[in-house]
């Protein structure tokens, strides 16, 4: 996952930088690997500044005040497989044609024949193993075949429509052209989110995009509106122009947004997550009755902070049992001297959460958390409630069993690490020593979203039923990713040399 | 406020450094403004990492490795009145005698005859406005005043012992003499928290000592115990002898600790912090049913986040009404670009916390906070939540009106800033745009705290009574904090220089 | 005037960086800037450390590891008119086509015309003022043209003439192809220097090009050939293929390397620079006999160190008179806070040598510099002279009367702040208070060096006679050139926020 | 070595740290290790800044404009034995008495006394291997003696004969009291340097001290003097108080300072070093007659550059021979990636020198340089110079034969490693491949010296002659030297560890 903005200041001499930056800080739980800044200033002349790290790390007064001109884009990084192995932070720029600024979040599944195409057609290369640098280039191709000296909006539609046509994933994605304007659009499915809204200002009115609505809502943007799937718009000085082109395509947003990445605050695709989450709860609560039937003896709900807490307190209603901050976060544990490998990754949990005794001493607690993915976390977690007392401890999942990988965007081990991955509830329970797990059904989640937004009819549910929305998720392309993500791989010397490696587009002079 | 942290390792050859490191990270809720650990190794050498900022910026793993030693102690500092205007981070150190290392949470109020003394008598150079500077400083001249060249366990406590008789305020002390041992002692009434305990180990026990016992906890320590108000301890290799320098003086508490500043899942003096927090929801529900009638038109509690929130979901269930997660915070948002003054203080709350207008939109609404300082936060909170519709805002308070300042180490503005001095409640209300303002009663929160450990009987709570437990803050003494505190200070130009400045003990070497 | 180099290692799994760090350190006296090393690794990957300053502070031991490959470019940049103003350093990157790296020495006089081609032929975006970045450009697009997939020699000859046929100026180029190898070329006139050799290695022979032969000879290359004017050099592994694109052009090598750019040890078109340095002395010697006579009074020889050394011993020794080290050189004198404008430049000198009172007092002195170009440091030094006893100051000039604006990279004050703009010798002589001047002869200058390779026939002596070799030095152009260098236009805004301004391929992160 | 500074401005509002920052520019030749200043503003509060690595690196515009006050002390070091090992940048401070700064020049011998009486007597923690931290605490002590609160200059004398009555070595030593005054010192033998002098300014004189008079000289300084041996000057505000605690002891400066050391333009205890190397080139002119003869077959005299050129000119002069710079300095050679040990150190002399072929082909060459220590950068040298050609190689010493440590503060390594150490001249000629090695005498070396002060009688030449100025250096003491000093140990852990090791005052926060 990554987090993008793009803002176009009705101000001629205004200064766009400070909001993106605050843009990026709103959507750093989307990424906090790496940020970015690209802006536009006088003559089309185009302003960097980008880092490895947190954006309130990475971006100073004085980097903002020479970020220079009244648009610009920006780009938080969630290392994803590939991009992991890369120190490249985004927006990426390529100068032909035109001086082309590219951020992106998301993830192709034809990259490798992409890769070819622009090697052995377009003649662009490729430097990085980012799939944002190949989209950026297959646009950039595309615009360059209209050959022309000043592009038009027309041409940039084409542009996109040739995106739509050749690259096969998830995509929400914001360019800019020197001189020329903001662009955006989202995949034809809509899988990844993209919102935009204006804001008034002396001189007309200010335009933004973002990936999540709570950055327009912070930044005191109004009229949201969600990027249609196969939808691209066109930001000009003083001009706004919108194309549907994939006309009759439905919305198939990611449900994982709703599950765990999207901050409640957002609303994506009509969709208020946090209302969504308060609905997961609830049939949750349904679930938990029927596995453990009306008469279990839970004494006291649980949530694992922070994601569950919604659907947990709701759940906790429904079910009408007390509701506790049973574990405390340490939200100031840094990520510096956390070694690869599962070892560490145990160990983790207890340095992240501190339980609470007296919520669990001598009780049947439910612990509430929206997914279950490795079931190592889940595993800890359950042997910590123990350590304090716990008498029985049933493990809630908001989430279905994850049984599938993602190849549209989220960052998610190789399935063989999965551990609901052949095995069955009653399995998975054992594995992480609970008395009993619980997980969503399919339908009460996709229900807890599709209840407010009817115009949703199907959401990108594949890691849970392995029904890949775009279709060419062949067995082949699972087993590749399967190579890129398993943990050795992550071990592997590219991964480890990554930390030092200097990237193109990036000249970290480090004294 | 400050956080505090001290080890010995039982092993020869331990690494100190590491569990320092974690230890300050969960006690950086603290002090986030600088942060320095100092370690001693072989033949008494010392080792010295510091910086400004968060401690995972500041420590990286070469730091902790450069760290060398089986004893160390570390600091994390939250920038009070006249700290704020200097660069020194804690620990700091004298050469002369022994090798002193010296950390400390707390304030002292007769800082300006100590100055004297240790210039006029103890010839004693201090280079910054830091009360901890001068308190090491006096425990400085009383070892020397032994005039022996190996100092024993019955000179240090005569040492600390003069410390209690000319050292008047609230103070809990980490030292380190180099080769010796590790020093820690509490200011007579016990106001600042101390704790400390152990962990066994293939060659012996370790010890730590810390401001609150989380760290202990996390980091594997059992047989956690206070420090006693006027104790001091003295632990070297394989021994630990302590002294009660003051007998018969009762700990009283600072209130603070419990009201806001530790965190919830430590223990201090016998009380948990979690467990006094849900009675203080109790007894302040207890409070808006007397102000309000059991008839009250509250349709939802909700509770300004992380500290209240504890409290708030206790009262939700005392009053029956449903508890709603209404603010989301922006957790990431940076510390950087906020400028000094009532201004930007206003939209600076509007940047941490984001409604949810579900929540709000036509519902009488109970805001929960930990307590009401300047009163510009909660007014600001209070507008959010019209702004997203709420119909009436009721303000509730776990603390009791602040009215008076200060003086043993917790930052608050100058008196005349605090919202209810020289208000009513009534004014208070009006003043911050509530409904309603409801605060705890004084009572109310001692007894939310004693109940817990009846040995302490009485609480440092003079912001609210102006009751200092020390004696000697005379009106001339709140005079004088009252001009180093009020926001023109601040703004003035040591302040603004203060970024600036190195500090002869940090020479950090800008690129 | 900037120093470059590239190097291809025989050993496929060689690292070229070190080398070519080596390289930049020993031509850091034509740029101390800003300096960087793009290199190409495995699978065509390009790796970049890029930065501001000396050489051997930009390049740490981890950033030469990270520059994987056994292929690479490096620069060190002197800031001439237009990229003073801009903070990229070179090598520059486009990725279309192939994945183009290029560094680059010289100026051209026709980058109007050429960037508005780029713009609206090309379609390529040029973010910078930078010469450089304009020729790189013209060189992708004339490569784009072929529209093959995978280039050969022949293409890339095709594309050089392309730029020949076009570009205007003097140039000295070093390319790189990802994945492919290493393109040299140098102007039609040969004007700026440019040398490769070879070095034989257990895999074979290793090839480097450099600005300077010192290079090549300190790092053990032998069989040191000059690329020859409109000569192109592709090196691919294990091949190199040589083409006169433009036979029969004489070269034209710019006499003011011999006069005071080059190292004293490097060999410039087959003119070894100490031997022609020797020959000016002698020839200096002569004018000045003739000018003050056989009977003249010079008590002593005295060179402005370190450039007229080895002219001046010479000199010296020619007309029979003591040679002295009358000044001191303050080696480690830093830049770093010489503020702009004439004031500083003069304090600046003092900063910069030191007198020796012994040799000056009471005696008549002949000072020997390289050259006079504002005269404001030649009067300050003969001022420093006169200040420490001199009787009378006589001062000597290696090169002629400076008259005219250097168009071809060497970064010279414009035409009115010359002091022997507009004045004799005489007058020149009283401006910067020497009791005489002696300028070299111009015909004088150009035998000491063609003596040394009688296939020279003409240099580019422009600053001299305003003859410029390409042609297209119209009088527009140079007022246009005027108002760009004058100082007044260093001075500006543009200019101050330049150490400020993030280009878009530097992306430091200042912490 | 070092370098030393100190200044006290008579504008009370006066910027010392600019000044300070020049002069030790001017000092980088003592020292390019670590440098630092610390300055003393309003209030007596101490200010500083350090780091590793040259002047012009480690300070910044800012930096400079944050070390307040019109007085201050700076130190640039050169890594000698013990102080290699640790990563203490001076100056150094104690803040118990009084708040004291201390800079030093030079070396105890008696280092292990002092040290226990520190310890066992005085109580003061010493946390490096540095002798100048002995030397401050030692002087503490002394003051702290008094018993005063207000120190005066009677007692600043007492303590500082103090000193001289029980550090045995060679000193030149400033120091600065908080809120006082500067103080310096030199050795009752006068071995290290150290001289000051006065400037006029609208509100009185400036004042300065330097370890050489050239900073004083550069910075407009005058009426120039020499501390005396066992000379004590205590500047206050408006006031100069000297006191010779030694009367009747004669100056012995360090030989070494006039062969190699210093820069020529400084004069030491009253002798130009420019002109004491004029005339160690005729002394050696002689030597080299009487060894070859009147009839040799010297065709050159070639200078190792920098510091020989001066002797070796008028050395050519005397022998009617040809002076030719044939080895060109390659000034840009960083110092970062060379490592320890013999091998590298061979290599490292290619780096740095560049022969001319013209210079050396077919010629019988006089090679001339300051002294000869180790042998190898000698040996390389020769091998250098037949390599390009020279049918013979003579190799001539400004310096007789070192045969013995130096214990006064210059870096030399252990007697073993010298190449002069239990070796004739044709030993020693034959070890470093020369056709013969000329070494000075002795004598003549001390007349060159000598004939420009008639005043100092002996200097310390102990490196020659095995005689040693204070007494005390026993063969015991030399073996113990000689264990630091060998090359082994410079490669022991300690050293390895040093770059990363954090010293207590140094708290580089490294990011």
């Amino acid at each position: 996952m990554c987090g993008i903005v793009a803002l176009l200041l009705a101000a001629q001499d205004g200064l766009s930088s400070g909001d993106l930056f605050e843009g990026l800080g709103l959507l750093q739980h989307r990424g906090q690997d790496a940020a970015g800044i690209i802006t536009c200033g006088h003559k089309g002349r185009l302003y960097q500044h980008k880092g490895n790290g947190m954006v309130s790390e990475i971006f100073g007064k004085q980097d903002l005040i020479n970020l220079v001109g009244n648009m610009g884009v920006g780009h938080t990084r969630y290392p994803t497989a590939g991009s992991s192995s890369s120190s490249e932070a985004q927006p990426f720029y390529v100068n032909s044609p035109y001086g082309l600024v590219f951020a992106h979040n998301g993830n192709l599944i034809n990259t490798e024949s992409l890769r070819n195409y622009l090697d052995f057609d377009a003649h662009r290369h490729i430097n990085t193993s980012s799939d944002s640098e190949v989209l950026l280039n297959i646009f950039a191709d595309n615009l360059q075949k209209t050959g022309k000296a000043r592009i038009n909006e027309e041409d940039i539609f084409t542009a996109i429509k040739g995106i739509y046509d050749t690259c096969v994933g998830g995509y929400a994605c914001l360019a800019m052209i020197a001189g020329f304007g903001i662009i955006a659009f989202r995949d034809p499915n809509g899988v990844r989110p993209l919102v935009y809204g204006r804001r008034a200002s002396s001189e007309g009115y200010d335009y933004m995009f973002a990936s999540e609505s709570v950055v327009l809502d912070v930044l005191g943007f109004t009229d949201i509106v969600d990027v249609l799937p196969g939808e691209a718009i066109i930001l000009t000085k003083g001009n706004m122009t919108k194309r549907l082109l994939m006309p009759g395509k439905p919305s198939t947003p990611c449900i994982f947004e709703y599950v765990y990445f999207a901050r409640p605050d957002s609303i994506i695709d009509g969709i208020s997550v946090y209302r969504s989450r308060l609905a997961m709860g609830e049939a949750l609560a349904a679930q938990i009755i029927k596995k453990l039937g009306p008469n279990h003896d839970i004494d006291v709900v649980i949530p694992v902070p922070d994601t569950s807490r919604v659907s947990a307190l709701q759940l906790s209603y429904k079910l009408g049992i007390l509701f506790r901050e049973g574990f405390i976060k340490n939200r100031y544990v840094g990520r510096t001297f956390i070694m690869p490998g599962q070892q560490m990754r145990r160990k983790n949990v207890r340095r992240k959460l501190n339980p609470m005794p007296l919520e669990f001493a001598d009780k049947n607690v439910l612990l509430v958390d929206d997914s279950i993915v490795r079931g190592t976390t889940s595993k800890e977690i359950i042997q910590m409630a123990r350590d304090v007392g716990a008498k029985k401890v049933y493990f809630a999942s908001c989430a279905p069993a994850i049984r599938y990988p993602n190849v549209y965007g989220i960052d998610m081990p190789s399935a063989k690490e999965l551990v609901a991955y052949g095995r069955t509830e009653d399995e998975v329970s054992e594995e992480i020593g609970a008395d009993c797990v619980i997980f969503q059904d399919l339908d009460d989640l996709v229900k807890s979203c599709a209840r407010f937004n009817p115009k949703i009819e199907r959401f990108e549910a594949s890691v849970f039923d392995g029904d890949y929305i775009t279709g060419g998720v062949t067995p082949e392309y699972l087993a590749h990713i399967e190579d890129l993500r398993n943990d050795s791989a992550k071990g592997g010397p590219e991964t480890l040399a990554s930390p030092e490696t200097i990237g193109l587009f990036n000249s970290f002079h480090n004294k």
